[in-house]
């Protein structure tokens, strides 16, 4: 459809079929057993006649249902215009990959976009257009459940992560590539960073923060095209982000340069009222259309109100007008007005969903996901080793992690399943946890005497991270710490393998194991790649995207802090008056950028092609990396950036750039990287981002804790 | 000195002799012992002649010294320039009161500001002119090791405070009376919220939060005529504090109307450096005086490179001229130009100090400072009761707490000691607590056997607390907990007392005991204070200024928190996606304003004389208290409002006034407070303060968790 041909379109409909594409209805209007006007409908406000005229879908899937739903809505919809589909598809639709924690501990931005592409394969040929996804909020809290959704703490990371899910998502052309989904860049802005790490709860971020740290993965989100924008729950400067117009009209559109359909999350204009900003339900609608919210996701206050109160006012009108515009540009984008059903098909629905393909990328993923954060001399397990199976995640199926609803967990292998699977059937002894507890020490010798290794699976629960899951203690449950101590005393290897949805404080844990496997929750094929990890099969390359404290006491804390007037590396312990703490150090028990491999890395001849840099050249940096170990591995050769002087206080390091290479033994590596005068732009006191001349300090190592050792200049 | 006499000085100061009034020199410049050009000297960059050209002293006291002092200066400056000297006077000259922290829970602004008067009179017979008090920071941390010398998290009860310690200082009349002191209101700004609770972090704060529960005490503290305000150490929207031109020259010098002396904190003006915003110590002058900084606290950069600078610059001479009268100003509101020596005198510093009157000041106000946390029908103490006295702080003269350098501890009764002195010597029996882990059980079945009720004193050390003293942990010493559990055993009456210096997470102790004493550090007559509260002599009556949490993990938690769009009351335990956490409640273990009392007290008829109210009238609101138990007691009445819907978010309730009032048994009295528009106010996004019409929720009642039950309306 052409736009004038869309123009045409526009000026037939009534405020009413307008307002109608404001809203979006979830899956529970449509199933076949509620024809009557129910429970939620009546919530929604909606009547026959209006339900009929809403815009968009909310969680209906599969090519059948939404092929039927798209041409019921076209017979019964005056102008036929075509329903938008959308739905949470997070970390994978049918084939899970880990969660999006675990694939920012990948540094594999490629293999990111490519499950991307793979949810939307398999989402798309089901009916759906559209993904709640990449959540792209920054996290620096581990409280916070829904870390879980986040790929960590970085800017810089974030943004190569942000590009990379919206690429794989949407393709290059969705008009065209039926595969293919919009992706909505969420939670728009600062949802990562409430208070006290609960859910939901007020931000507090100052403005020259949240723009040089928090903006940035949002508008790499943007400017790799995603079609939408998600609305934040939290407030911004006390303002909630739903009804918050400078932050969406000033920032985000005008700034930002947004020009695509921004979404409310769910509830959130309703929430507007409890939140103390609007009165009622009316006020929550004007002031959300006011902010640029287009479309409401499951509250009442467009579809109550819109009406009237876009009659009674001309100026609202027009911004209705615009936001409706929005959304058929965004049908028109997707093909819809030419082609209602898109990639919905039956058939290939069969062969796009959980296949051999897409699974074989789940594993890699999985592999790849994986942080090894412990080693003494404890893995690889030899094939030959007397292993005993513990803990309460042993055999569990649990591990595919919060916002995987379309995975199935009786199709995910568990960790003994694959153990058996490597090993042969039963070659892995197997104890229960609590016959530990419960058990005579007399048991225990008899079990596990013979034994070389125990291998014990731990963690949280998939319930325990994810939307609406934030904990004040993120340390493993008591139990398990218990469970770990009566290993320890058996004078046997102990290798824990972690299952959890956010940096925890695993201070008591460290001393007590020989190996320590960061698994995350690792998706479909979770436990075959932890299987080919213990046993060497592959060699683990995760690194920490966010930071493992020593204890909730830190938080937050992170690995680009400010640097403060009193840093206390500039003294001893004796010294007190420097920034730290009385009983803690100041860094972290696992920083950001960090995990050990099986072989080593050694890094020599880091140069500067020179020590000035300009707006109009570049600076080459290299460095050397040689694999001094018996195993081939894969490094993530780090680079970091201090700016010794600035307008505003600079971090003390930033990554600035990395690359991931494969080493055989032996086999020695120059790594280049090109940088330039754009790297070296921050947010100063007047929102604007440029750079100043002086002096910055770069270094080029395997974590964030590398010194910086070499010095150039930025010269006008 | 008149000012045109002060123009004409003025006028006949050489820019040398000018930078030198901004430099300040601490005591060590003039110990008889270091007549040469020393350590400290040098790294001041002094000279024998800039030296006795500077403008103020700091930690020099005592009548003899401060005016030989200030006699060799008068004769060395050729323009006879007296010197200001200053120090920490905090919470007590000689006579220590408790610590601000303490002082913040009397909620007794009158009794705070006699405090600051008798500090001033023992400080001022010394010589000094000015004290670096009182800081006025909000704290919603408790790992801040500094949070020992705020009064809380609250801005109301803040202002309350800060307006007591200015006027206690400074008296009406600073010139004519010679027993005062100039206030230094501190730290501007934001100086409580350093992230992760680490001293001298960044601050993350939105603009929002910062302007209506940040700033409010220190412009209550300049309005109540505070001569000098200090810079904080810390940043400000990423900019640090000390040269940061936003928050001195627009907010606090023309938004607040600030025209004192602005002081930078200890060596502030140098941090710049490390904090890198500035290249060096010329940078960093350059900043601190662009930003308005008068005096600079031990760093050197005014003194090496001011005089350079101006000579340079045009426009930095203005400044340096500005700065220059700001400070000739206060040594004329001072009175020194006519008597350079003003209170100063050996005589009256001999009665002045730790007095009878004062120490009974100091008595009543630790007293008052106390929190009666728990009380199981343990408390009050019968005299004739057996009681086993132990724990680590039993004996112990270390109760003044920080920032009292000079108190003297030998002059400080222990808790052993006040106990002997009130029953009689060696009525109490003292147990070593280690003698209870070392110990038999039979030992201690012995000595125990007989006693009714041990009383264990606990907390942290007075280097716990203060200033670089933060604590990841926050819960007492693990021993202490220990300690508890092993004296529970015993099926006793367990009583503690607790000596610390932040909110504690206290989550073990309350189930290990019977009644729980909140002591602080009480100061001079604390253990005096604390056997009379123990034994009934008086009715304990303190309330909390600052929410005792669950647990670390919960922090920041204050009372006064931003409603959000999902309220956990909103819902029960099962509905999963509310603001809230998994592992804890949202509520505190011991909220704002709480306070048990010996007597209990009943709250009846709130009634409001209206239910409107506009910007020309008032409402008054009333409520009925009695006294319902046996003893005479004090009650601290609470007011409490909400603003349902306000522009910005607003919090779920807000002090905003309160009454102490004393009552015997059964007595009843009728509490009336005045409620006026302008007490609706708050910071709007566009930073006005102003009102909203519409509804408002009012509770009366003992502490912040009342309901807030009865409703007004503004109107226009």
């Amino acid at each position: 459809m052409l736009t004038t041909e869309l123009r045409e379109l526009f000026k037939q409909m009534t405020i009413e079929e307008k307002v109608g594409q404001t809203i979006q209805l979830s899956a529970d209007f449509f199933s076949e057993e509620t024809e009557d006007i129910t429970g939620p409908m009546n919530e929604m406000a909606m009547t026959e006649e209006k339900k009929f005229q809403v815009g968009s879908v909310l969680g209906v899937t599969g090519a059948e249902k939404t092929i039927k739903l798209q041409k019921e809505y076209m017979e019964k919809h005056r102008l036929s215009i075509p329903l938008l589909f959308m739905a949470d598809i997070i970390h994978g639709d049918h084939t899970i990959f880990p969660i999006p924690l675990g694939l920012g501990a990948t540094w594999d931005p490629e293999l990111i976009k490519e499950t991307a592409s793979i949810s939307a394969k398999e989402a798309a040929a089901q009916g759906l257009h559209i993904t709640f996804s990449p959540m792209v909020d920054l996290v620096r809290d581990p409280r916070w459940g829904r870390v879980l959704e986040s790929t960590g703490e970085d800017k810089t990371l974030n943004k190569h992560y942000a590009r990379a899910f919206v690429e794989g998502y949407q393709g290059t052309d969705l008009k065209e590539d039926l595969t293919k989904l919009a992706a909505c860049v969420k939670h728009f802005a600062g949802y990562g960073a409430p208070r006290g790490g609960r859910d939901y709860n007020s931000v507090d971020l100052n403005e020259n923060t949240f723009r040089e740290h928090y903006l940035p993965a949002y508008q790499e989100g943007i400017e790799a095209g995603a079609k939408l924008v998600m609305t934040a729950f939290n407030t911004i400067d006390n303002i909630p982000a739903t009804g918050n117009k400078r932050l969406m009209r000033e920032i985000l559109r005008k700034e930002m340069k947004f020009n695509g359909v921004l979404i409310s999350d769910w509830g959130a204009i309703g929430e507007l009222v409890p939140h103390g900003v609007a009165q009622d339900n009316k006020q929550a609608a004007e002031l959300a259309l006011e902010a640029g919210v287009d479309i409401e996701m499951m509250s009442a206050a467009y579809s109550e109100h819109l009406v009237e109160l876009v009659k009674a006012d001309k100026n609202l009108e027009t911004l209705l007008d615009e936001t409706v515009m929005n959304i058929l540009v965004l049908k028109e984008e997707l093909g819809l007005f030419d082609n209602p059903y898109r990639g919905a098909d039956t058939e290939t629905e069969k062969t796009a969903i959980f296949s051999s393909e897409n699974k074989a990328v789940a594993l890699k993923t999985a592999e790849k996901s994986l942080v090894l954060l412990e080693n003494k001399n404890a893995l690889p397990l030899k094939q030959s080793e007397k292993v005993v199976l513990t803990g309460p995640m042993k055999d569990s199926h649990d591990l595919l992690g919060a916002w995987s609803w379309k995975g199935d967990k009786t199709k995910t292998p568990t960790l003994k399943e694959a153990m058996d699977h490597h090993l042969g059937k039963n070659t892995v002894k197997v104890i229960d946890e609590t016959e530990i507890f419960n058990g005579a020490q007399s048991f225990l010798l008899a079990e596990l005497q013979e034994a070389d290794t125990v291998l014990v699976a731990l963690g949280e629960t998939s319930e325990m991270s994810g939307e609406a899951t934030s904990r004040t203690n993120i340390q493993l449950p008591k139990m398990q710490i218990e469970l770990l101590k009566e290993l320890r005393k058996l004078n046997k290897k102990v290798v824990a393998v972690l299952f959890n949805g956010r940096p925890l404080d695993l201070s008591e844990v460290t001393p007590l194991v020989d190996g320590l496997v960061e698994a995350w929750f690792p998706g479909s094929k979770g436990a075959e790649a932890i299987v080919n990890v213990l046993y060497g099969v592959i060699n683990p390359s995760g690194r920490l995207s966010m930071t493992f404290p020593r204890s909730v006491g830190q938080i937050p804390i992170f690995y680009n802090q400010d640097n403060t007037g009193r840093p206390s590396e500039q003294g001893g312990p004796a010294d007190k008056y420097l920034s730290k703490y009385l009983d803690s150090e100041n860094t972290p028990l696992y920083p950001f950028g960090y995990g050990l491999s099986y072989t080593t890395f050694e890094y020599t001849e880091l140069t500067l092609s020179k020590t000035e840099i300009t707006s109009a050249d570049s600076i080459e940096a290299s460095v050397v990396v040689r694999n001094t170990g018996v195993s081939a591995g894969t490094e993530t050769v780090q680079l970091y950036i201090r700016d010794k002087v600035g307008e505003v206080v600079r971090p003390v390091k930033e990554l600035h750039d990395f690359k991931q290479i494969n080493l055989q033994p032996g086999e020695r590596r120059t790594v280049n990287f090109t940088l330039l005068e754009e790297q070296l732009r921050y947010t100063h006191a007047d929102h604007t981002v440029k750079s100043d001349p002086g002096e910055f300090l770069l270094g080029i190592g395997a974590d964030s804790t590398i010194e910086l050792t070499h010095s150039f200049n930025l010269i006008n």
